[in-house]
């Protein structure tokens, strides 16, 4: 799997970094900004579950080099704009793209503190609206490069069902998940965020594969919904792992510290789990160690006491282990290649990292 | 054209307000916003420039229904975050769509105030990008609509270039104008923002409907060249006619107090032109009436005054005219007929209105 993933990374950072379309954006800041995230390399997971679903099929995986960058792009307008709603400082230690340019806005003009770090805000969202335009350009390129054009129509249209709208649904729904009081969510609610949110976008991967592999312009054909299916599966059961490793392993694998959920009080399936079987002593200790600016040794035993005797702790590892099998067993109903096992290969190692 | 542009515009209505895409959307007060703007009517100008553009080379004016409608969402999307941006609070009298969200948020969730007008305009950055992807779906569907699959994509991707890219580039350009100081702006400069921001969406117009027409998938065709140069010479005349109405006419055309210009001292080519050609003297007294919250009418007398003796109100409407006259000219290098007149018409209109 990972001399593959090399490969694919390499062609996606070669693909974007010499891209022409953002090339005549202006101002140069503005420029910058829309290439900053797409060109800061990472594992490329999402353009890698494109190309393998591709190849899965006996697809060419060299049609599906376009989509997948498209891909990635798109994923990264959704962080810049991610960034500026969470008010996230930094993505994996560097700078996020509104703060970069609140950065560029205060050294080129004459603002007061406040009006340069709503202009830099101001910038990051056109960033990320070239990002979105970009990504689609990305994408109805796919038709110069090998894929039909009825097929990038039919592409395109998934994109924006799926990438565009239920990704963001599923966004929107944690926003307001993030302002809700806890005792009124469910852990219902809260998965079908993370369809949206984390499943969406690895949806349309492997559906896209799928579609570009068969020539195939309708996704409800079985072997595109089944992918489908996979992703979706594979996705929520990577989070709920990770929400698992945010509060049980050594570091949260986003880069943030660990406890971090807990101190935004943030409504994963496993808090609310506890908090509604926890006893009520148990209960009322975990909220009031909810939101709290850091977390000692003592208060993270504590917490992860209530999240193991309240057996939200099982419940979580038992449902991302079913799904991730799951997914795997989806994965088993087509042919064995080396494409089916860079993708078990990949659910495996999203699920059984310790950190 | 009167009655041309109620036929389109009630079809517009009528697409728009029982699409399927927004359907969908979570939570409703989200879904509420996509919709919001899309369906509060107006005259539907750009639809039916694309519109008239495919009945003007011979085209099926059926086909041009969906990227005409995909035209007007898209216009949409950039209204939602240029508002943001502007932090205008009423468009035409309406609230912005972030005040209208920031309410709900008020209204539903226990938060500081702070926090409500965050969040608002945090939902309203999600709105305008969900309206993009309904833009883009609805261009899409254009293949199902009597677009062939390879125009179609070439739409798609004429799209991204103009509409989103050159846009959001003029945008970008004219936030940049609005925090930089006065004196080093130059007439080109604002020239580049407005060929940007106001021409390129309708270029896209006039090119989408003569590839639609033509079925052709090369935008640098001599017929799509030359309807795309009419469009932004028509656009750019009509917007220089529009500063110079913000300051001689009786109200602004777009429902803004007269003078609204010059209180946020906004670079106009009028402005800069007159900054340059006034005496000293009157360019001393022009910048001090710059920036004020209202307007007497003896200072707008007085900004007149210098307008005019500057030579600035006569060389900003020569330009209009002459932009008029050229793009006139372009059209009337097409065979006549009842698209024609009403682009024609369209033109007279948008120039010569008084308020």
């Amino acid at each position: 799997m990972i001399d593959s993933l090399r490969k694919i990374a390499a062609d996606i950072d070669n693909l974007l970094a010499n891209d022409t379309f953002p090339a005549t954006v202006e101002p140069a800041y503005l420029r910058e900004a829309v290439l900053d995230y797409p060109i800061r390399g990472g594992k490329r997971l999402r353009p890698a579950l494109l190309v393998w679903s591709c190849g899965l099929l006996g697809g060419d995986t060299d049609a599906a080099l376009y989509p997948a960058a498209a891909v990635e792009v798109f994923h990264n307008w959704t962080l810049v704009h991610d960034d500026i709603i969470d008010q996230d400082t930094t993505r994996r230690g560097v700078p996020t793209c509104h703060v970069k340019l609140t950065g560029q806005t205060r050294a080129n003009f004459a603002l007061s503190e406040d009006n340069a770090v709503r202009t830099g805000r101001d910038f990051a969202i056109l960033a990320g609206d070239l990002q979105q335009g970009w990504a689609n350009d990305l994408l109805l390129r796919s038709a110069q490069h090998g894929v039909p054009a009825e097929v990038t129509v039919a592409l395109g249209r998934n994109l924006q069902k799926l990438a565009n709208r239920d990704l963001i649904t599923g966004e929107a729904l944690d926003v307001e998940l993030s302002i809700r009081d806890l005792s009124g969510v469910t852990s219902e609610e809260i998965r079908r965020m993370l369809a949206g949110k984390t499943g969406a976008l690895l949806r349309f991967c492997t559906e896209a594969g799928a579609m570009i592999a068969l020539k195939e312009t309708d996704p409800a054909r079985d072997e595109v919904v089944r992918l489908g299916e996979f992703a979706v599966k594979a996705g929520i059961a990577f989070q709920l792992r990770d929400d698992y490793l945010g509060i049980f392993g050594n570091f949260d694998s986003l880069g943030k510290p660990l406890g971090s959920d807990l101190r935004e009080s943030k409504a994963t399936v496993m808090l609310i789990d506890a908090l509604r079987m926890a006893t009520a002593a148990d209960r009322d200790r975990l909220l009031g160690l909810l939101g709290r600016a850091e977390y000692s040794p003592a208060e993270m035993s504590e917490v992860r006491r209530i999240m193991r005797e309240s057996g939200a702790a099982a419940a979580n590892e038992a449902e991302s282990g079913a799904l991730a099998e799951q997914a795997r067993n989806i994965l088993r109903t087509f042919p064995d290649s080396v494409y089916r096992q860079n993708m078990l290969d990949l659910v495996n190692y999203l699920i059984n990292r310790e950190r």
